[in-house]
C-alpha cells in the first residue's frame, strides 16, 4: 500500500494515527473529501494523483474505516466515498495543519484559503484542556503516564485489518 | 530529502504542512523533541530508524526553520536539536493525531500514554472557535473564500528555503 515507514514496533498513538492517515497523498485526499469530494474521477482530476496511487489509498481509507463507500449508478457499478464519523473526527487533525501552514508556510504571502465559523467570524482554530477550557501549551503539560499494557502498533493494526475484512 | 508526494502545485497550507513535517517519521522525530529528546543518537536508538534518514530529517527540519542547533560538546563537535517557536507551535497538531489514535486506533487497548494538564485532568484536547469559543464541528464551517493571488506551494516553498540558507 506504499507505506514508507515501518511504525508496528511503535507503541504510540500519534505513530498510530499516522500509519492510518500519513501515507503520501492521504490527508490531502481527506482534506478534499472535508470539502465535499466523494467521486474516484473527482480527486483524480483535482489532484493530478496516479490512478493506481489513488485507488490504492481509497481502498485503504475504507479498509480502516475512515470512509464508506455508497453506489450511485447501478449500470455501470460506481461507487462514491462518503467520510464515516471516524473520517470526520479528523477534521482537528486537519484544521490544525492548516492553521499551522497557514501561518508558518504561507506566512506573508496571505492564507490561500479562509474558512468561516457559523458564529460570524474567519475561522481560527484554537486546542484548549476538554476539562479546564484553557488554551494548550507544551509547558503546561506533564509527562506521559505510560500504560504498559498497551501492545505495539503492529499488533493493533493486524487486528483491525481482521476486524475490517470481517466487516465487508 | 525523501519526499514521496509532490505537492508543488497544490494552492493549500495543509499540503503545505506536510511538506514540511508530512514525510515518513517527520512528525515522530518531532513527537519525541516535545518529549525531550535532542541528541541524534537517542532519537536513533528510539526508532531503530536508519542513520542516514534520521539525519536527512533533522537537516531538512532546521533548514525549514522547525529546529535548531545548539553546539553542546566542542571536541568533538557536537550539535543538539531544539524546537525553534515554528516547531513548538506544532503541538496541537501532535495532541490531534494523538488523540485521534487513542480514540480510533488503540480504542479498546487503551491508550498507550496519557498526558496530564496543569489544571490537574488527564489531558483530553478539545478545538474550538477562537473567536466564539464554540466546539468545532464541521457542519459549522462554511466553504473556503479563496485568495487569488496565493502562489502555489512549489513557489512559497523555494522562497522559503532560499531564506534558510541565507539565514545559515
Amino acid at each position: 500500500m506504499g507505506r514508507t515507514a515501518d511504525y508496528s514496533k511503535e507503541i504510540c498513538s500519534v505513530a498510530g494515527a499516522l500509519s492510518v492517515v500519513g501515507d503520501p497523498w492521504t490527508l490531502i485526499i481527506l482534506r478534499d473529501a472535508f470539502a465535499g469530494v466523494r467521486r474516484f474521477d473527482e480527486w483524480q482530476s483535482r489532484l493530478g494523483v496516479a490512478r493506481n496511487v489513488l485507488a490504492a489509498r481509497l481502498k485503504s481509507l475504507v479498509a480502516f474505516g475512515v470512509m464508506e463507500t455508497r453506489l450511485y449508478s447501478e449500470r455501470p457499478p460506481r461507487h462514491e466515498y462518503i467520510l464515516t464519523r471516524k473520517g470526520q473526527d479528523l477534521l482537528p487533525v486537519l484544521l490544525t495543519l492548516k492553521a499551522w501552514g497557514d501561518r508558518y508556510v504561507y506566512g506573508a504571502c496571505g492564507a490561500p484559503a479562509v474558512l468561516k465559523h457559523s458564529c460570524g467570524a474567519d475561522l481560527e482554530p484554537r486546542l484548549v484542556c476538554d476539562a479546564c477550557g484553557e488554551t494548550l501549551h507544551g509547558r503546561d503539560i506533564k509527562g506521559a503516564e505510560r500504560n504498559d499494557a498497551a501492545p505495539p502498533l503492529g499488533e493493533v493494526l493486524a487486528g483491525e485489518a481482521l476486524a475490517g475484512e470481517a466487516a465487508e
